[in-house]
């Protein structure tokens, strides 16, 4: 291990006779990847995260509209790398990094590494307008998503209890803020809760009359696709019954609703927000500088330049691709990421390096509803029904843990052949 | 309809040429079996709940151990009365009863009634120390299940985490106070998650060497069951591994733990309430008198002594059986009740009449643990294996609604495969 105490070493650090020390903060598909690519490699793993699950976020939407429970879509770090002999969890909340002596504070100690990969994910942003946060939540936590599925659900409940039409219209209407991914979901999710699980349970409104609108400020739904595969799942929402709005920049967002750059306004009591996200706080931990999304600049080797034996991946970092582009900020990008990382210590602990990480394209798949969604593998583009089954079939595959993969299935299947949502609960914070 | 009408003037209202109005407060076993006794009955039924699901309590302390997830043995209250066209539901507050003008009260309305059936159920009770309960949590409501879960689960998190020694144990230090059937499951869940689910997730503690403590201050657990019962309910929970002390009525609960009458102190991190309820407030609504458990005390048709067309059933109602003794705050009681209040309701407006209640004990059942049950039918008496296996089908059977229950049977039989727990989230309220 000569070689290895030498490498690092050279980095600035010494280490005596004990394995090198990898830490990991936080356990997202990036976090994971670089966990589990150690566990043949001569170091001890510590992954340290604020939550004791993995959260499989791709189908987060599925929560926040009741379809999915929680529990079916997250599962404890601990359990997933059981089997790990080398790797330790913690859960902990990081309030910094000490890169000088090499050590992570967490609330209750300082946590010293030989390696530290950061993975920490991002949040959604409001780009000035923090104050819309509680009128208009945003989806990328558990919680997050039972506040919006307790939001959308109440509504229905307020509607009908109500006498009073215009404040049923309100209650009735749902703005999803970001054509994005997350707001097509979300926007082809509500419509289809109110048209089909709900229709059959309100006596005194009609649930399948709400209506629900999506908010894009650019000129197409789902910028990352092809112009072509934006029209289809244009039609494909507005099919299902959502109104799409283009060029609709957000002005002001209140209680009454949101108005928009065009001078609309349009009255609603629910808005949830899927418009931009913003790195965790990374880059002021490690004092680096971070580009307009807060993300960390790293070079090709996802190395903090400057910060010797740090790496930041996933949606924490800024990562340029061989074509010049971006990387997205996407669960297969931060998968890559992890491996990659974890492919690098392992070869920098043997005193050689490997080639500069690339990101690989293997396509892009959204959804948009009930046998609707779009695929685009570059080659082949898919709309409709087609692209709906293989992202059923991707998602299932990818989602962490044999037995959340059965039952999910199970719940999709009863949920395709009845239209029902079994996850319909309003679990208020403040319910004693 | 005129007997109808005569009838409930007889009663000291003016029904004129509409349906009478039953109006149902709480969806619990109670209230939703009065709704559905009524569902063929020429009369307009609200039920009005703060909640929008209906709870499987029987099943609740298996959320609260990370067994099943909340949506499972919850169910929205207006699916379940979806089809029967004389029924709405309403989520609403309720605040009181005006039962001069035949009125319920909520934030928001008043709505009026020919007949009230008041099913509002019970919370946990700390007999003049309400200080304890933010120490020491009960099991009544999903939120409680969800709080007992985290906390349960982050014991042993902190415990893996620290380095203090003392610390460690008391974190790994779980009481449950109180004997009754709530405090048994808990208590035998609670080590079957710690010697079990798990065993192999930590690496600086043996989850499986977890203390386990049940407490109740009489001198038998299980008391409403015969005593022999009571002592191998004892013994199957002393072989799961919990250590059971009888006589210890708890006088101080605090963060460091619990004194006990007799003199003992135990340190430890995790009390959990199980010792006692006390009815909703619902005497207070209607200003009448209560029992020392805040029970209305009813005639024996349920009916409230001097209010007119008000009854009160299950958990909130104090019944005498035809033997004298009370009737039990158990669920088929709560049922027979709410049918019961539906058949008398329909007599009345027929302008006739029906026998007294009656409670029929079809029989008492308690689960401890994997294999280890107790059920007592008079005539047979089962414990171990024969009555956990009578036990998992009786409430497979009477769990509401299709779907939970092949969802519920699949991930039982999982657990008992593997021994995994599946819904092993800390969502802490705070946590976005």
């Amino acid at each position: 291990m000569d070689a290895v105490i030498e490498d690092i070493r050279a980095d600035g650090t010494e280490i005596s006779g004990r394995r090198p020390h990898v830490v990991i903060l936080g356990a997202g598909f990036g976090g994971l990847n670089a966990a589990i690519g150690l566990r043949n490699a001569p170091v001890d793993v510590t992954v340290i995260d604020r939550r004791n699950y993995h959260l499989f976020q791709p189908l987060l939407y599925q929560v926040a509209t009741a379809g999915l429970s929680p529990a079916q879509i997250a599962m404890p770090i601990r359990r997933i790398l059981s089997r790990q002999k080398n790797a330790t969890v913690l859960m902990e909340k990081v309030e910094g990094v000490d890169t000088a002596s090499r050590e992570v504070v967490t609330e209750n100690r300082r946590i010293p590494y030989d390696f530290l990969v950061v993975a920490t994910g991002a949040r959604h942003a409001y780009f000035g307008h923090d104050d819309w946060e509680p009128v208009a939540p945003g989806l990328k936590t558990i919680p997050d998503a039972t506040e919006i599925r307790g939001r959308i659900l109440a509504a229905f409940e307020r509607a009908e209890a109500t006498q009073d039409a215009n404040l049923r219209a309100d209650l009735l209407t749902f703005v999803v803020v970001g054509g994005g991914p997350t707001g097509v979901e979300l926007a082809g999710a509500i419509v289809e809760l109110a048209r089909h699980a709900l229709v059959r349970d309100f006596r005194h409104i009609e649930s399948a009359t709400a209506r629900v609108i999506l908010v894009e400020a650019g000129d197409r739904i789902l910028p990352t696709f092809p112009e072509e595969l934006s029209a289809k799942a244009k039609k494909q929402l507005q099919r299902l019954g959502v109104e799409v709005r283009l060029g609709a920049a957000v002005t002001r967002c209140d209680r009454d609703g949101v108005s928009l750059a065009n001078g609309h306004e349009i009255a609603a009591a629910s808005v949830l927000w899927a418009a931009g996200v913003m790195a965790s706080r990374a880059a002021k931990w490690l004092d680096v500088p971070a580009d307009r999304a807060g993300r960390v600049v790293v070079d090709e080797r996802l190395h903090v330049p400057g910060r010797g034996g740090v790496y930041v991946i996933g949606d924490t970092a800024a990562v340029k691709g061989a074509d010049g582009r971006s990387v997205p900020g996407v669960a297969p990008a931060a998968k890559q990421m992890g491996r990659y990382v974890a492919r690098l210590i392992k070869a920098r602990l043997a005193g050689s390096d490997i080639e500069p990480f690339r990101y690989r394209d293997y396509g892009n798949l959204a959804t948009i509803g009930r046998k609707a969604a779009v695929a685009d593998f570059g080659w082949l583009r898919l709309s409709g029904f087609p692209a709906w089954l293989l992202w059923c079939f991707a998602h299932l595959f990818y989602l962490v843990g044999f037995r959340n993969r059965i039952i999910v299935f199970l719940d999709w299947a009863w949920a395709y052949v009845t239209f029902d949502r079994g996850a319909r609960l309003i679990t208020d914070r403040n319910d004693r």
